[in-house]
C-alpha cells in the first residue's frame, strides 16, 4: 500500500535567499527523518510536484535524483519515487508495517502537539494549565491511599475497574441525568483507553465508521490503525449536520458514530436538545451505534442547562458513553470509564482483560476519594468559574490581534477562530519560535488546509504570544 | 463468521440421576450465558454431538429444540444451529461483532483465570501470593513518591516514558548482559501493554505469525483480535523445535515469533546457549523478528549461568525484548518495558501516544525509586530462595498426589504436571469445590485436549489442596 505525498507549498521561500532545490531536498529529507513521511509512501509525481510547487520540473527532477543519491528516495520503474526503508533493522517485517501504515499519518504531528518539550507558550495544547488545577487535592488523596492500603499494589484487583469507585461512578452520571448501576460502567486508563477498546472491539478492518469534521485528530489515526473507512459528518454550531448524516447511513452503513455533544473538540460547541433528540432517531432508524465522548462534558454545569448529553436523553440503551476526568482534575491521573449497557460492557471487559491483565487500583482509589468526599464537586465549581474568565477574556484578546471567532462557546476552555489564512505555514512559523499552535488541518479527517486554530484558552492570555500572533497575522 | 462448538463429554453425568436431554440443555444454557458459546457460533451437527456424546440422535434433538425455544440457539434452514444473538441491544453492528469474535475464544477461561473471585486454593493462577512478596517495600516507595512530587499527576509526562526510570532500565538490562541506551527502552503499563503495542504495530490481518505450544494463553487471544494467523512451534526441554521452525518460515513466511527463553510459561524450561544461537541464526536467514516476553527473566540469578536471554546473545539488533515487574515485585504496580532496535521503539511510541496521550508516571517513578535505591535487586535475591525452596517442595508434593512431572525446572515458580487424564474435565470440577486449576488445554494454541495441568509452586502446598488432589486423581 502507498501513500501520494502532499506537498506543502507554504514551505518553499521564494525571497531568493536560498535555492529552490535545495530548499526541497531539505523539506523533503526534514520530512522523511521526522517520519512524516515514511517507508513505502510515494512521492508526487514530477509533474505534479512541479505544477504543485510552481517550480520548474528539472528542479524536482534534480531534487529526487539527490534525495535517491541519499539513499532517503528510491526510484521504481515505471510507478515513481518512494521513500526508501531506513537502512538499520528494515527486516521484511518492518518494511511491510511502514507500508502498511495508515493512510491518515498524524503520528508526527500527535507527537509534536502531545509531547511538545521546549516551548514557551502553547496555546495550542488540549490540558489546562497545572497552575488552574488543584495539585493538592489528587496529592493529599494519593498521600492518603499510600497510607491506607499499603499492600493495594500486590492485588490484581477486578477487571470491571474497582467497585467502589465504579459505585462513585455511577452518581456522577446520576447528576448529569444518566442512569447506570455500578455493574453497567468499566473503568479504564483514561478516557483514551475507553476509546481505544470501544474500537478494538466494534469495529473490524473495513467497517464505516463516522466521525465530526471538525473533530480531534488522534480519534482518526486510531480509527485508521484499526483499518476503519473514516466518514466525515460536519459539525454545526448546534450539532452534527443531520441531513448528511442520514445520506452517509444510507451510503455506508457505518456500524459507530464517534462524537461529542458538550465542548466539542475543537469548535467548543453543543449539541441542542432538538438536534440531539432527532440524531438519536435517526441512529434507531439506521441501526447505529453513538459513541459520546464526554472528556470536556464537566466544564458545562449541569444545573446551567449549557450542554445535553445523547445519554441523558438514551439513558445508554444504544449510546456508549465514554468519561474521564483529565481536562478537569489530572492529565496524568489515568482513570476513564465506559457507561453502556450490559452486553456492550461486557464485550469491552473481555477487551480490557486482554489488554491489561490486572487492573490499575491505585489511581482508582484516589479517584474514589476525591469524588466520595465530595471534593472533586466543589473543584469542578471552582474551574468552570475559572475557565468561564479565561475563556471570555481570551476571546476579547484573540480578537484583538486580528482572529476572527465565528463563536465564543458558552462552557470550557476551547477557542475555534480564523485566521484568515492558511495555519500549517502558520503553526510551522510559530513552532521555530517556541510556540506550539493547533492549525485546523489536524481536526480535518484528511488533513485538508483550513483557516483556523484551536485556542486553549486557559494558556492563551500572554502578553508576549499575543504581540506574536498579532505581528504574524499582520504580515499576512 | 461462525465456530464449531467443541461438546465436552466430560460435562454429562451418567450415574441416571438426571436424564441426558435435560443436562445436554442445562450444559448448553450454562456456556451460553457465560458468553463461552458466543452469538453466532454453530453448534455442532445433531450427529456429530450425539456420536462425540454417545447419546441418541434423538436426545440431541430435542434438547436443541428446547434451546431454540427459549431463544438461545437460531435454527437456521440448511445451515444448522446457531447460538442467537442476546435479546438485548442487538444492533447489527453488536451482531456482527459477536460473529467476528476470533476462533480462539480463550474470553470465558481468561476472565475465570484471572478474575476467579470466591476460589479457596488457586494454584492454577500466575502470580505470586501477596505473602511471598514485599509490600512495605512497595508501599515505602510509593508514599515517599506521593510526598516528593505532589503535583506529577497534573504533567503529561513524555510518551516513551520517564526518563530516569529508563536509565534504571538500561542498567538493569546491562545487569544481564543486554546493552540498551535508554533511548532504546520505552515504557508501558505492564509487559501485557509492552506485547500488545507490538503485535498492533508489526501484526496486520492475516499475517503469520510463530507462538510456542504450549505458551500463555492471553498471546493466542491478542493474536486472534489482531487477525494473525496463529502458528505453533513445539517448545521442547531446551527451546523451540527448530527443525519444525525452519519449515514454519518455509511454509508460512511469519513476521513474528513471539516466545520466552527463560522460565517459560507454562513449562518453566529453559532455553540452552546453544539452542539460542541456533534460533537466532535461523532467524536471520529467514529474516524473522523474535519477540522476547522475558516477564519471568528476574527469577532466575544473572550470575547462576541458568536463563540464556536471546537478547544478551543478539544485542537487540533484531530481537525486541519485552518485560516487566508484576511477578516479581507486585502484581499492580502495571509498569512493563521494551527495549529494541531506534527504529522499532521509534514506531511503537507512536502506537503507545495513540493509545495512552498521558504517560502514567506515578508508578514509573515508584519503581524508579526501589530500582534505583537498589532495593529491587536485594528483593529478588531473597524472593529466589523463596520461590527455589517452594518448587522444590511442591514438586516433591504434587509428585506424590500422583501426578507426573516430567522435569522439574532450574528456576521459577511453574510446574508442567501430567495427570495422565484429560484436565478440563478435572479443572471445572475443581472449580466446583473452589479450587482454582489451569488445564493444559488453555496453553495450546488451538484449546486441544490436554493431561497437563501448570502449577504456581508458591500457592500449591496447602495440605487441603493437595488431599482434593489425590482424591480427584484416584477416581480416574
Amino acid at each position: 500500500m502507498t501513500d501520494t505525498v502532499v506537498s506543502d507549498p507554504g514551505l518553499l521561500d521564494r525571497s531568493g535567499g536560498q535555492r529552490l532545490g535545495d530548499q526541497l531536498v531539505a523539506r523533503f529529507t526534514e520530512r522523511i527523518e521526522a517520519r512524516v513521511l515514511r517507508a513505502g509512501m510515494r512521492l508526487p509525481s514530477i509533474r505534479a510536484c512541479a505544477d504543485e510547487l510552481g517550480v520548474a520540473r528539472a528542479t524536482v527532477v534534480e531534487a529526487y535524483d539527490r534525495l535517491v543519491a541519499a539513499g532517503l528516495v528510491e526510484s521504481r520503474r515505471g510507478s515513481g519515487f518512494y521513500v526508501a526503508a531506513p537502512g538499520e533493522p528494515a527486516t521484511p517485517a518492518l518494511r511491510a508495517a511502514a507500508a502498511a501504515a495508515p493512510r491518515v499519518d498524524t503520528s508526527w504531528l500527535l507527537r509534536n502537539m502531545l509531547s511538545p518539550g521546549d516551548v514557551k507558550f502553547a496555546p495550542g495544547g488540549g490540558f489546562l494549565p497545572a497552575a488552574l488545577l488543584d495539585g493538592e487535592l489528587i496529592a493529599s488523596a494519593l498521600r492518603s491511599v499510600a497510607r491506607q492500603a499499603p499492600a493495594l499494589l500486590l492485588t490484581q484487583g477486578r477487571p470491571e475497574g474497582y467497585a467502589p469507585l465504579r459505585e462513585q461512578l455511577a452518581l456522577h452520571l446520576a447528576g448529569s441525568g444518566i442512569g447506570a448501576e455500578p455493574e453497567r460502567i468499566l473503568t479504564t486508563a483514561g478516557v483514551t483507553q475507553a476509546l481505544d477498546l470501544v474500537i478494538q472491539t466494534f469495529v473490524a478492518p473495513g467497517d464505516a465508521v463516522l466521525v465530526e469534521d471538525p473533530a480531534w485528530f488522534v480519534l482518526f489515526a486510531r480509527l485508521a490503525y484499526a483499518g476503519a473507512t473514516i466518514v466525515p459528518v460536519p459539525r454545526l454550531a448546534d450539532g452534527p449536520d443531520l441531513v448528511a448524516l442520514e445520506r452517509l447511513c444510507t451510503e455506508h452503513r457505518p456500524r459507530l458514530f464517534v462524537m461529542t455533544a458538550v465542548c466539542q473538540n475543537p469548535t467548543g460547541s453543543m449539541l441542542s436538545l432538538a438536534r440531539a433528540h432527532e440524531l438519536l432517531v435517526l441512529a434507531g432508524r439506521h441501526g447505529l451505534r453513538i459513541v459520546e465522548d464526554d472528556i470536556y462534558g464537566d466544564f458545562a454545569a449541569p444545573a446551567s442547562g449549557r450542554g445535553v448529553r445523547l445519554a441523558s436523553l438514551d439513558q445508554l440503551r444504544s449510546v456508549i458513553y465514554c468519561g474521564g476526568f483529565s481536562k478537569t482534575l489530572a492529565p496524568n491521573l489515568r482513570v476513564g470509564y465506559v457507561a453502556a449497557d450490559d452486553d456492550t460492557v461486557a464485550a469491552l471487559v473481555e477487551r480490557k482483560t486482554l489488554c491489561a491483565i490486572a487492573n490499575p487500583e491505585l489511581p482508582e482509589r484516589v479517584l474514589y476519594k476525591v469524588l466520595s468526599e465530595g471534593r472533586y464537586r466543589k473543584h469542578v465549581e471552582r474551574l468552570r468559574g475559572k475557565v468561564d474568565g479565561a475563556r471570555e477574556r481570551a476571546a476579547r484578546a484573540l480578537e484583538k490581534v486580528g482572529l476572527r471567532l465565528p463563536a465564543v462557546p458558552e462552557a470550557g476552555h476551547f477557542l475555534w477562530a480564523d485566521a484568515g489564512t492558511e495555519t500549517r505555514p502558520l503553526a510551522a512559523e510559530a513552532r521555530r519560535d517556541g510556540i506550539l499552535l493547533a492549525p485546523g488541518a489536524l481536526f480535518n479527517p484528511t488533513q485538508a488546509p483550513s483557516s483556523f486554530l484551536r485556542f486553549n484558552a486557559a494558556s492563551s492570555e500572554a502578553p508576549e504570544l499575543l504581540r506574536w500572533l498579532a505581528r504574524a497575522l499582520d504580515r499576512r
